[in-house]
């Protein structure tokens, strides 16, 4: 401990100490880069100067409608402007931004109205009947509707309710933002979109949004002026805090409603797009993108991809076409990205399918991070690329704690680590490879089975889009590998094919013993539900 | 203030909350960066692996030698490696790094040792005569003597005092750091050069510094890898934190005992140095380094200057040698530097003097301060690029105050800014220009002179090394500007000359009335002194 034999006078001070908050981010934009394109969304373009003062509108006209520091503001809304303006605008009148999946079902977003407490929620007028929906089976007080309308994208204001660009103008841009006493204040409200049980909302503090924006510019490589896609949308884990972190960089940040093959080369070459964001289907859709849509475009992209390790065919397909794919991990608990597949320079040379197993390790702690390792036990795994054990992380971007759930934020941090649940390995030379979410994992006769080993084998056959494996239950192996398969447009291929392909590939324990073609069913976030498929795979004979 | 209404279980815990410190960077870096090479000092090359365990060991050595939690550990030393590793080993221990200016005359070594009440001090052998003798005249209890010997460099160990290697070899490699519980425990102890009173010890906390890490990195454009050359003394502004920095990026610092032209292209050449930091004065001499000396590299080096504002003659003469140089300012009391002429890309293709003149700007906030202004009476000045005031700055890299002086502590805070005694303008896009040190001003007939902009004009005259402008006593004028220079090698001009020339470029109470040629007396940061200077212009008739 560093304190000094006397410390008179050096105590925290206005000129010395303020709490971290991306907030202070835009304040330093609007002085640094006043000129600088800050916002693209369709024909719509702000410059920092326009969107500061947009937000000081929004958050004062919060403010003026009854929203006070600690409330919570829910958004239901795709990635468009009004929603990046809100990441800014609803903390800046002192409220915590409930972004709220726009793939719910009614009883979800029923129960995350009551239990946020939201006082207000900006909903798009394509999910204004979810709303209501679910406002209608609502207990206690709902959250007042602010009607968000996109008429360049054919949603026009329906007139119930107050609508956004009504209470934006309400707002003065001059309004003087409510920034942090502590940055230990909360900043958003995310709710994981759990496979089973209720979803779980996950508390951000203004600190760790603030670290975890200087972490992401350095490991993604960042330079000045940034162009950001927000493909991963705002509602998970805030894109990954990186709509707070463009400020920082004089970036812009471009929307897109609807992320399709398409409007990605589209913003790419109109709008010089640096980075992204993104599940590996993304990676896919990219791949698979009809020539047509393919737009010329002469710098390299640098892409984030996490949710599930890319199988080696897909980066090895990526590449050529000016992506260069950075496989990062994470969770909603640890605001996105934790780790990083830092990329080191003696691999430059290594090709072909060497390569792409080396950009698919989840990788090696990033930098705002304290700690990461794989745990058995409470004890680190042996480095020897074999032993399992779970995922632990430690750092000053983990969340505060699930909100109003005290034994589920215990259980996620006892013995002073968050506890992933995810199933990993560690390289000899630090870096850690998921396997399997810990439910995924298959044991067969005893052997434990990683999905996602398997997934990688049937998705480099050259007739299939997605696989997903799952445990069958079997008599005499306890559980068994079961396959589902989506094939590409016109491609056929027979369940025997694919067994032989498996089997040339891999162990015999680990290859499918079931084969069903199928389309993959997918939450609301692009992740295939394997709980479905588990259900399915019973009922197999 | 957004605290929810309910924050039952969201308080901090290790999982979620580590007090930030660089020390996490280096720990990191051992992770993640394990083979990559931390330090080269002349021969010497080391892993992160070896550097983490020469860190444990010199900071489990010095707790067995009594260095405590708190404890001041001084030292006397250039930039080598021990240096380096004391930034980190003292801290790892608990203790405050006080790293004392080499070139300090031994009144105030003296003075420093009894202030701080160092318990040690680590002593370059080439300075083991001014620790003795600063030591012999002090009150108090002395600090031990470590010596630090450097035979490489001709600097063999005297025998009388334990000797840096030995202390290190008694260390534990695998020791424990001490990490601190509390972010704003202190790191570092820095005392100002101060060319008038006593020097005051300003004090750097874990927080600062390890956000400066980032803003640093974030600023200068660094990608991983960086290669940093020491230049600015690790005794001044702890070379403005840049090796804390080095180890969340996996970056090397090559150490140079001498900054020679020949010692810079060495480093550049054989080491693959991308970044240094270093005064004007290190431009000129690469400008004017011999041709034998220089050495071909393919890359462009980042530059960061401070200190003064360069002239635009050295901009101009600098960049078609490979180096980009961009101008920040800061002070000690800042962790170094602050703002950043942060480069527009619509500026690229301006050139020639219109360039020069916008890389000399002060510039804008860099990314982990919070607000920079020029203020005069409390107001911020019109942006017209005319009106002069005080620059004063708020942010999270400002010190906790000046040890054992709440008194000049509460001055230099008052008004919740910290106050920088330098003078500046604002252009009208926001960009500061520092026009002189609050001192440095001259006031001629009630107008005030620039006497930084005089040495401009001075400085591209082409027989002109250095130049520095003071105001000197005039019965009519009150003040009037008198020259003294610093000719180029071989190079001859007359007074006549260097006043015709400025005449011919600047207002008539701005040119010099008297040029004195001379070798100018510089402060022990390479800063020329002013104060001196001002003293002859006094004397003269």
């Amino acid at each position: 401990m560093g304190w000094l034999a006397d410390e008179t006078g050096l105590e925290k001070c206005a000129a010395n100490y303020v709490p971290l908050t991306p907030l202070s981010h835009l304040n330093r934009a609007l002085e640094v880069f006043p000129d600088r394109t800050a916002l693209v969304y369709g024909s719509t373009r702000r410059t920092y100067v326009e969107f500061h003062a947009r937000v000081s509108q929004l958050a004062s006209a919060l403010q003026a409608r009854g929203i006070q520091s600690g409330d919570v503001v829910a958004s239901i809304l795709p990635n468009t402007g009004p929603q990046v303006e809100a990441h800014f605008g609803v903390p800046a009148c002192g409220a915590i931004l409930n972004a709220i999946n726009t793939r719910l079902d009614v009883d979800t977003v029923s129960y995350i109205f009551e239990h946020s407490g939201a006082k207000m929620v900006l909903v798009d007028t394509q999910f204004l009947k979810l709303a209501e929906a679910a406002i209608k089976q609502m207990h206690g007080t709902p959250p007042q509707i602010i009607e968000v309308a996109d008429p360049e994208h054919g949603f026009q204001p329906g007139g119930h309710y107050l609508e956004y660009e009504e209470l934006v103008a309400m707002g003065d841009p001059m309004f003087d933002w409510v920034m942090p006493q502590d940055e230990w204040e909360s900043i958003a409200l995310n709710y994981t979109s759990g496979t089973t049980g209720k979803p779980k909302g996950v508390v951000y503090h203004h600190r760790g949004a603030y670290l975890a924006t200087m972490g992401n510019a350095i490991s993604w490589r960042m330079q000045l002026y940034p162009v950001l896609l927000t493909i991963v949308p705002l509602f998970h884990c805030n894109s990954w805090t990186h709509p707070w972190l463009m400020p920082m960089m004089g970036g812009t940040t471009v929307c897109c409603r609807d992320v399709t093959a398409k409007a990605i080369y589209d913003a790419i070459a109109d709008h010089g797009v640096t980075h992204f964001g993104g599940a590996p289907i993304v990676l896919n859709t990219i791949i698979n993108c009809k020539e047509a849509d393919r737009r010329p475009f002469d710098h390299i992209v640098e892409v984030f991809t996490a949710g599930a390790p890319p199988p080696a065919s897909t980066l090895a397909a990526i590449e050529p076409l000016g992506f260069n794919v950075t496989q990062v991990y994470g969770l909603t608990e640890v605001y996105g990205p934790a780790t990083e597949c830092t990329w080191k320079p003696e691999w430059d040379g290594i090709t072909g399918d060497e390569r792409a197993d080396l950009k698919a390790r989840t990788g090696v702690l990033m930098p705002m991070m304290e700690q990461i390792t794989v745990h058995d036990h409470g004890q680190e795994v042996a480095r020897d690329g074999q032993h399992l054990g779970e995922i632990v992380i430690r750092g000053n971007a983990t969340m505060k704690g699930y909100f109003k759930n005290p034994e589920a934020t215990r259980e996620a941090f006892k013995d002073g680590w968050f506890h992933s649940g995810d199933i990993a390995f560690m390289h000899p030379d630090g870096y850690i490879k998921i396997t399997d979410r810990a439910k995924d994992i298959i044991i067969s006769g005893g052997e434990n089975v990683s999905s996602v080993e398997v997934e990688g084998v049937i998705a480099a056959h050259p007739a299939v889009l997605l696989a997903s494996v799952v445990a069958k239950p079997d008599e005499k192996w306890g559980e068994v590998p079961c396959a589902f398969i989506e094939l590409k447009e016109g491609a056929s291929v027979t369940e025997e094919e694919i067994v032989k392909f498996c089997r040339e590939r891999l162990a015999g324990f680990k290859t499918p013993k079931r084969v069903v073609f199928a389309d993959l069913p997918k939450t609301s976030t692009g992740k295939i539900q394997k709980f479905e498929l588990r259900a399915v795979a019973k009922l197999l004979d």
